[in-house]
């Protein structure tokens, strides 16, 4: 059996290696419980434990007011595409959305198809989404404005969230969040599938401010409420439970090891500034985003060509580096590096793409 | 650390100890990866294959033929009930459900709730859930039939399936599922939250007859399509991959460690009759199911008091016995003995159980 490889895929992602270790050291005896986590009840005292704590990580580290909460659902960003404008786009009301690549066309995509108005307030669709818009003017009477932070696709971030003016930011954060701290204020809704920064498939993190629950329609079916999940600490039925513990022990390698937000962001600008430097460097590697869009979570680039491409990311895969393929929809090359990459792992990137830059150059 | 306990809990429950360890082994590398299974990519060869073989096993050991549809959903059968009427219950169309209980009354509140036509065909609620019914008149023209197989909190069971005559079956298997054979002809549509006897909490399986996909309107959302999850493989989105990955294991072990369903249902009918003899033959716990209507997974009984009730789950968890406290909602006691509840740990329960009359009978 081979050794672990340095994980650079886009989601499901890396891990920390500390957190699947504990998970397996306690797997067949979950805090002697006597069970695996995979077998004790959710109504039980140990895993009541780990959703208090996961709860409360969310909290500490976002810097959540009492005016927020903190809850898992299951069905991924693609479900809350769709319960979002369910929930809180009201008859005879209008959304903004900013069109930045294919996880905001599909949300866009969700609202309409229920019927909903929605304005594209900004698309970067002109440039095939290499960019984030600027200098959006924002509908002041917007039920809310509706944003991805992050693009995996394209490999571009909003630097900085825009002013809209006090209408509610909704933000799909599925793969920034937890990488940088960010004033959660303005923002009605923030959602996150797990697989990225947070943890396994499986479990999806909503944080909502208490006037967006104030919107939620009385008629919604049950699990597509999220009022059902307030009003019973997301426990309405059985929860992913064993995603919801792993997130938590990533949450708390993410405090306890790392040290918060403000040193996982020190550290994730440092992983980005690495590579971005050898493909502004190489004359070989060209990025494919704008550079003041350019993500810190997903860094996206090009070679002189596609068989290029292809060698590149076989026999990076050979000297133990995976995952170094585009996204199938764009072609290229990738390296998504999320909180659980760590610095080891893009040194050894980047000394690899700096000899293959040398011998194919 | 103690030692790991028998887990009669309702669900999450008890897997099958050879899967818990197969896990532990590779957690880290997973089959050569140099990944963890939480680390591999949906779209890797490594989790091709776990969907293919889990597919492949369900359709083995239910005996499909090509009729029928194999998808892995998220959301529990709780979604479920919402997703079954706004799929499959169209306008001007009435539906059948029979209420056996908790799960039952919740499928018919959700279809209500959607303003669709609910005939309840028969219900148990007279005598407080504790039978199947039976000589039920079903509608010949209802667009299905809604029926829950077996019902966790009160612990009865149809021990066979009715005949709707050539009206689609509609199931909720959640709790029985893999536990026995039977024959799918009947049935339209087949679900099950996987954390009673397939696998952790965070899949659900469902199992769908063409005719029945025919039916499913263009205009939903596209997570709440049943065709959405069928024309992907189940990867519209990331599907919940450790959820899935724990689930061909159990199913493995059921085909290969058991020898399949023939077999299995002989080990369950042994070990219910086992529990049921102690609780008949005592003079001290009472079964609270009608004898032809109780479950094989659920043994739900009583004792002369709630406070022996409570003194034997407390001395029972003394002796390494888990989870034998009755739902929430009812009170009273309940073994659940889904698949992985070998045979050793029924014969523990039961000395105890003889031991505990004994002593306070």
């Amino acid at each position: 059996m081979k050794e672990r490889i340095y994980n650079f895929n886009a989601g499901p992602a890396a891990l920390p290696l500390p957190v699947l270790e504990e998970i397996q050291g306690e797997f067949l005896n979950f805090k002697g419980s006597g069970m695996s986590i995979t077998e004790v009840s959710h109504r039980s005292k140990w895993f009541d434990e780990v959703m208090v704590d996961a709860t409360e990580r969310v909290r500490r580290l976002l810097r959540l007011d009492e005016g927020f909460h903190v809850l898992f659902l299951q069905g991924g960003a693609s479900l809350q595409f769709c319960m979002i404008p369910m929930n809180l786009l009201l008859e005879g009301q209008s959304a903004d959305y900013v069109n930045t690549g294919t996880w905001a066309t599909k949300a866009i995509k969700e609202a309409k198809a229920q019927g909903k108005t929605v304005k594209v307030a900004a698309s970067s669709e002109d440039k095939n989404f290499s960019y984030i818009p600027r200098n959006i003017h924002f509908s002041p009477d917007a039920a809310y404005t509706h944003i991805t932070s992050n693009n995996t696709i394209k490999g571009t971030q909003w630097a900085s969230f825009p002013d809209t003016g006090g209408v509610p930011l909704i933000c799909d954060m599925s793969s920034d969040i937890m990488s940088r701290p960010f004033d959660v204020s303005p923002f009605g809704l923030i959602y996150a599938g797990a697989q990225k920064n947070l943890g396994p498939a499986g479990a999806t993190l909503v944080i909502i401010r208490q006037d967006m629950v104030d919107r939620v329609p009385q008629h919604l079916p049950t699990l597509l409420k999220y009022t059902t999940f307030l009003e019973s600490n997301s426990m309405f039925n059985t929860p992913p439970c064993f995603a919801i513990y792993t997130l938590q022990l990533v949450l708390k390698w993410l405090e306890e090891t790392i040290g918060g937000l403000e040193k996982m962001e020190e550290i994730n600008r440092e992983k980005a500034s690495l590579l971005y430097r050898v493909i502004d460097e190489s004359g070989f590697y060209k990025g494919t985003a704008e550079k003041e869009s350019r993500s810190v979570m997903n860094v996206t680039f090009r070679l002189p060509s596609e068989d290029l491409e292809k060698q590149f990311v076989q026999q990076a895969l050979e000297h133990g580096l995976g995952g170094l393929k585009g996204h199938r929809s764009v072609g290229g090359c990738r390296a998504s590096i999320y909180n659980a990459t760590g610095l080891d792992g893009i040194k050894a990137l980047v000394d690899f793409m700096e000899e293959f830059a040398r011998k194919n150059g």
